[in-house]
């Protein structure tokens, strides 16, 4: 059966519709999934449950007939397998590291902690089709250190300043989590995920010197690290936020297949510049909104984007109070059953 | 006496080093400033004491020998010359507006309120040489708008959902702001400022069609009403997080005769690009963190903008964590000194 979203990742342009799948398309805007997450008890809960948290991964997929499914799991499994402790309390909040030295560097150690994410796509990868895809993903470098350094916020100050002030601990930091990073996505495309998205979730803003050595250069060892193992992995980047000379450079550097991008970019001159599969990048607010301005958002994200290697995307994730009437519009402005 | 930031900021490119001065100069960092806010006992008093804003405007001037000084104010002095409730409370705290029909529509009625930024401005003016620019400021429609929508954050959702679902109630809004702020900053110009700045602080993330309809299209009748007004008023704009695309289209379109930039722009493509006088960029980060990250940060500024129109500042506002030595070291690199 063919699959359209590994078609276009693999650089198709078809000619009808996108693939569609939307970030974080398993969440709190369904009841089915609000159900779930009550049965768990915990977010963290759901994300350590094999079976729940497959069950969730596919609620989208029933429910919309979406082209891909994505794990369900968190950016911060690697922190936790690295032995950092990490609470959810409305949003993670982490104890500010100070130095690589309290994080554990063996692999082996890591993988019990990761393994309930390897179970789940081996699940989940069970109960697809095979006209659908199976996403993994993972966290990136910096936006992992943004975490760490500080518990995350929105000028990553601990981060830079440790970057600033200490540039070889902070590249020791950087290093170990290209490390974890990649085996964790390699673990990940064993377990049965197809395609894999690396968020850098707070990649906007950056000066550009940060930008290559923090953003661009840890994504290609990665990249590098995966295709040594896996020859032909699929690899989205998420460097979110980047400015337009920032995203050229990292689909020029990294060696993705596909870049997903914010609500910020104009799509005409992604799809002139940007030499890879591009993903995006409805405004989240837009879905929220619904009616004219989620018509007029869809139909010039399409316009612009015909004829190229798109996959139609968020340009952010999903926010809880969308209605899920207006997902299934959405649905039929990609497809054209509107 | 020859100014030289005047002369920069009207299209002058100097030989020797460029003028200095930094967003939130007068502020937390400063001893002096704490003494005189706690004189003052409240932000919103401090602003509202025309002889106490003026002493802290002047501060960093007798301290730095900047060459220009800001006004102390808040861009949500317009907001409440509106009649909006702002309470500062770590931040402003401000009643989320669902209607411009609640906002004061006579300029007569705002002038009061306003009133003590202007007489600041004119003790200010008395108290400067004549080598010093004072320059007046106010925020700019789409950032107040953020404010008054949703009382400010990163995402700036409730705006960007109002302006979805109800776009000609939001212009209404917008247009009454592009009054109110081309207003204030023509009576700042009266009573004494010699430059004015538009800070649109929440312009960053936007999708293109939402920054052409709510940061250019409102900037560029601001900067028409005052030049209708002064002829020759000095105006920079700081559209804070745009794309490269959006700051070229702010600079082409607007009439700004100066550009504020953020530490993500890279002042060589600036330089190359944007045909107005530039000013920035330097990352707060790097002046909290001092050392060789600081002279490596400015060296890379200095090296890029040399010989072209240009106003050396941060890229977003001075950190209140700020060592006041690292001041004093910035203000030697630029100036050549160190």
């Amino acid at each position: 059966m063919k699959c359209l979203f590994l078609d276009v990742i693999s650089g198709a342009r078809p000619e009808g519709p996108p693939p569609l799948w939307m970030m974080r398309q398993a969440g709190r805007y369904l009841p089915e999934y609000r159900e779930v997450r009550a049965k768990a008890g915990s977010f963290l809960g759901l994300c350590g449950n094999p079976e729940l948290a497959a069950e969730v991964t596919l609620q989208p997929i029933h429910r919309f007939d979406f082209d891909a499914a994505i794990i369900f799991s968190d950016i911060l499994t690697i922190p936790i397998a690295l032995g950092h402790s990490v609470v959810f309390d409305e949003g993670p909040k982490l104890a500010p590291l100070a130095s690589v030295e309290g994080l554990e560097r063996d692999p082996d150690k890591w993988r019990p902690v990761l393994a309930p994410v390897y179970e789940a796509l081996r699940i989940a990868r069970a109960g697809l089709s095979a006209d659908k895809a199976l996403i993994g993903f993972a966290g990136a470098p910096w936006t992992l250190a943004v975490y760490l350094a500080g518990g995350g916020n929105d000028e990553q100050k601990a981060a830079r300043l440790w970057a600033y002030r200490d540039p070889v601990g902070f590249q020791q930091l950087i290093d170990l989590l290209v490390e974890a990073v990649a085996q964790h996505l390699i673990w990940q495309l064993e377990a049965g995920a197809q395609v894999v998205q690396i968020f850098d979730s707070w990649a906007s803003g950056l000066p550009p010197d940060l930008f290559a050595r923090y953003v661009v250069a840890p994504t290609k060892a990665i990249v590098e690290k995966i295709r040594a193992a896996k020859p032909d992995a699929k690899i989205i980047g998420f460097p979110r936020g980047a400015t337009m000379a920032g995203l050229a450079d990292y689909t020029a550097t990294t060696g993705v297949n596909g870049i997903s991008l914010d609500p910020s970019t104009d799509m005409t001159w992604a799809v002139e510049k940007l030499g890879v599969t591009l993903q995006g990048n409805l405004d989240p607010l837009a879905l929220v909104a619904g009616g004219d301005a989620l018509g007029s958002a869809v139909g010039d994200i399409l316009m612009a984007t015909k004829g190229a290697s798109f996959i139609f995307n968020l340009g952010h994730g999903i926010l809880p109070p969308t209605p899920i009437d207006h997902v299934h519009a959405l649905v039929k402005l990609v497809r054209g059953g509107a």
